[in-house]
């Protein structure tokens, strides 16, 4: 059995980690964090793990932590970079969830924060945990910096597309739809939530150079929507217009996609004319993909759904923690969806 | 591994009876019907089935029935009067969804129909499926009769009080705020579905005498709101005024439900002072109850809540089955909940 | 034009109050306060108000409000009771949507709040602000205490019945629904929010008191669902069982509930039979009401249903000034519902 | 007073289209047609009617609808083409908000329905009823062709760059989020309805020539979204990068568009940095528009938010009333949103 600890167990992101790991087979949930309800019992907030499993919070302290093969962190922005240090030293593991390290390259992450690293050689050794990218190093690593919802299911949409070279790198647009953590201005309501350089594009940004090694120019709008878990990725490329590339045609593209995701367990490519919904995957750690390209134009546009608590966090954390181990990938996450 | 079918698989009932089912470590879907879509692979409708079964809908024949251990009718009104007679001399078990089989009165079923019941006999063998009430019946059955999710959810939170005749009979009110099937009427909108004698409440009444042996007067006031699954009974009941009866305080009946749902692996009976929510129960077998009773007043209020889909239908049906099988009756129904 | 002040203009109240003034044909927007966003254009936070009116937020002075003829309080709890007396030295009215001058009864609210009340004259002075039962007093009123959305619902659907003196003062079950301020815990959920003792509890009390000169037991269960606006009151009551007096039958107390309410401009009696949903009042004035009694039982079940922030709140206030100013009651409030 | 008919009385825009006519200042609601409910009263259907207005649903003859001064009509395809040649005889005018009219083309129009156009002197009669760029030739009109929502939002966001030419004709993509006619599959999911050539693209196609007198490529991607009413339009359009002209900066892009709508009533275009939200126009017949253009790229994208009900049927339909009797275009379409 796996020991394993949750740093951040009443947020959100922690909680769907419990959900998780409570049903994994190989996982003993050994610590639960929390500094705020330190001493009250999980399940007193949270009748739903009641008879599951019983269990305190704990303060997050290293001690406490260093009984664990592996910590995932569900915590704040800085709370990784402050505990990491400390938890590599006692063999511990660790899935961060948070930005902490999703940026390999030290400058852009001192850039954006207008401050030194504190755990520079760290970054470079953390492994960006999209399994559908890195699946080895994951396997090798100490450290993995969980990717973003947003940027797991932009991600792997363009994949085939980006690792065949075939589009244009001043062409992407990702037009996202996505619940957002729960306010009164979400109810019955669409809106934007921001345009322009962030954190976000940021981290995309350098996914796509990792897998490309190239800059892409993108455009990346997030949208709000009144779904409680759900996210889905509306994703329109042009195809390379070079001459000595002929750009292929449709049914090429839907079968690069089907063979460049039949066995990756959690990419679940549609047929042709297909689309998929959000509903599909809720609960879920499935990616559906479904590729069109619309009569009389270059574009292509790619459709790419994911529950965002799940292969957007949670569940993604759990699937590297699989590889980590050594166990098989899928296993812990073969729950259907949840639909309707 | 038991061999099932599933009659009616294309409906909302029968779909969550596959996703269960999927997941069921001892079960073999072996049949799922459908008239319409015969010929159709199940997950060419429902992707979200793709890479857990293959299966094509079938016609719903006794030929092709009788090769499974046990088939859930998940079919409208009539489809199991019709079906039942013939899968049962063929060893083939049934459990029903519908409401064909849930008045054991024959008379009761007639007048309310207005025509003779096709077969009395069968009638009076089905086992009214509410394991809280018929655990051991229902381990002999070849016929179940499945509850409706009201029944459920009503029954369960009244048992302990009917029991230990404590309450008046002529008091018993049960305002049900649930999901229903959507439509555009559903949306941001709270209604009053119906008042007054209708099947529903015939079934509840049939089975509080079942528990009870006596009449019991009830209000029941079914409202429609807008989640997509869930249903929270509130029920308000007098205690007996009679002399010779101590009226029990509050405590004595927070533990006397305490005591009563203890053994039972899907009644979770909350502590004091907390009111149980339906999202926590969102997609697994629980029902969740709690007992309050205002200050100054005989009246007790017991909160109820399950997931109709699930224990209101598809769940306690495979909680029916694990008990006509002798496998451990919490098999493939240890879902957590999915919250949020 | 009556000039009018908004106090709490960023609230959830306050920006209705002023959606519905905008539109008053007798009204002029004078004043509208916000500590925190003193200075920024109203429209500035909330564009929809663009093209229709223009202002600045101020803060909420006596010398800033003493300009107006009348001030909405849209305030947190207490406010009211700092500016009331200061205000009232000025010849402005005070139409107070807090909880502040609810309860006429001194004792009852020092018993409450532990504590002296600051201003024990205007508690007195305040005339509870519910047209259908203080119509008279509230034309003569200074300061008005607007009612809260719970006591408004259950108020008007049982005050037929208590005017009558029809009912079991022992037998009140009020089961209510309604949206509640947004959270992430309203998302895709039912639940109690509440039960027992409680300030809204006091406040229906004192005005079922202040109907009947009589103490009414009553059990009171608020529970939050996922609406945006929408309240829907299911009541429960018994008819007095007193030798005297003949219980009426259903027809007679359709035809009673319809007499009463023919000239209240903001109450609609459904014919029999009919169950009114709350969006058809979805930004409207109106509470609709309707009745049922079902086979068999003493029981009376009365659905009331209002939009909480209108009829509820700043609608009601509004109708409070147009009695105040002595203008048509119904003016500048004759909005249809918003459908769906 | 102008004498208004509907066709189409119980469906959801006819529906909407009384809410509004009911309130109209300057109308009267003389005819409104139901086939299937011919003799109920309106109010009896639709409760929140009660007090504003008696009528009974008649049938759809000419005879009924010849005593009015305008019928419109908001009936499936077909209809219109049917009874718009009668009407037209008797000097009645017609709004119709179906599709039957909005092909100026009568061989594009043929080519779709794959048959002869019954009445294709009238097709060219009909004018596009986008008042935004047809003010002159609605106020003109016999028979005004309602445009679709799609359409709508569509249009008016890209309309000032249209009509400077500067953007690109191949560079359009529409990604639309909208509620959609509510069924079971719409809740909490999103998904995409359609993509390719299909009717409304191929309105919007038409409409855009109409400005522009080329075609425009374009990519439009229709998603449905769980809220009640509310469209966002996100368009993704490229900046001409010939290189005679500049290309404008952004400040430039928002001064001219400010300049573009500051006369419109119905437009209100956003200040720099915000994002329009849905919820700001429900129930209003605003469109609110925003530019972005995201910091290196050619890219600019525009949102264009609109009830789709108001402004995107019912609304535009009544202002383009107004332009066709002469009165005031806003009068009667000044409702503030109801927010939340």
């Amino acid at each position: 059995m796996i020991k394993v600890g949750v740093v951040g167990g009443t947020g959100r992101l922690g909680v769907e980690l419990l959900r998780l790991l409570v049903m994994h087979p190989n996982v003993r949930i050994q610590v639960v964090t929390s500094r705020k309800h330190c001493g009250e019992r999980v399940h007193d907030r949270f009748p739903f793990f009641r008879h599951h499993f019983e269990a305190e919070y704990v303060l997050p302290t290293p001690e406490n932590l260093a009984r664990c093969d592996v910590v995932f962190l569900a915590a704040p922005e800085g709370v990784a970079l402050e505990l990491a240090p400390q938890l590599l030293t006692s063999k511990t593991k660790i899935i961060d969830l948070s930005a902490d390290f999703r940026f390999q390259n030290v400058e852009t992450w001192e850039t954006q924060h207008g401050q030194a690293h504190p755990c520079p050689a760290l970054l470079n050794e953390a492994v960006y945990g999209l399994p559908e990218i890195n699946r080895t190093q994951i396997r090798r690593a100490r450290l993995v910096a969980n990717p973003g919802s947003y940027a797991t299911a932009i991600l792997i949409g363009v994949l085939p597309l980006l690792e065949k070279k075939l589009i244009d790198n001043t062409r992407l647009i990702a037009d996202v739809k996505s619940s957002a953590t729960a306010d009164s201005d979400a109810q019955d309501n669409i809106r934007v939530l921001d345009i322009g350089p962030n954190v976000v594009q940021r981290e995309i940004a350098a996914a796509l150079h990792h897998v490309t090694s190239q800059n892409i120019d993108f455009v990346f709008v997030p949208h709000q929507i009144p779904v409680v878990r759900g996210m889905h990725a509306t994703l329109y490329v042009d195809l390379h217009s070079d001459a000595e590339i002929q750009p292929p045609i449709a049914e090429d593209l839907q079968a690069l996609y089907h063979a460049r995701f039949e066995s990756e367990p959690f990419v679940d490519m549609q047929s042709a004319n297909h689309f998929p919904e959000t509903r599909s995957v809720r609960g879920s750690n499935m990616c559906r993909v479904a590729l069109h390209r619309p009569r009389d134009s270059n574009t292509v546009v790619i459709l790419s759904v994911i529950d965002n608590l799940v292969k957007g966090a949670a569940g993604q954390a759990i699937q590297n923690m699989n590889l980590l181990f050594g166990i098989p990938e899928a296993i812990g996450l073969k729950h259907l969806a949840l639909m309707p």
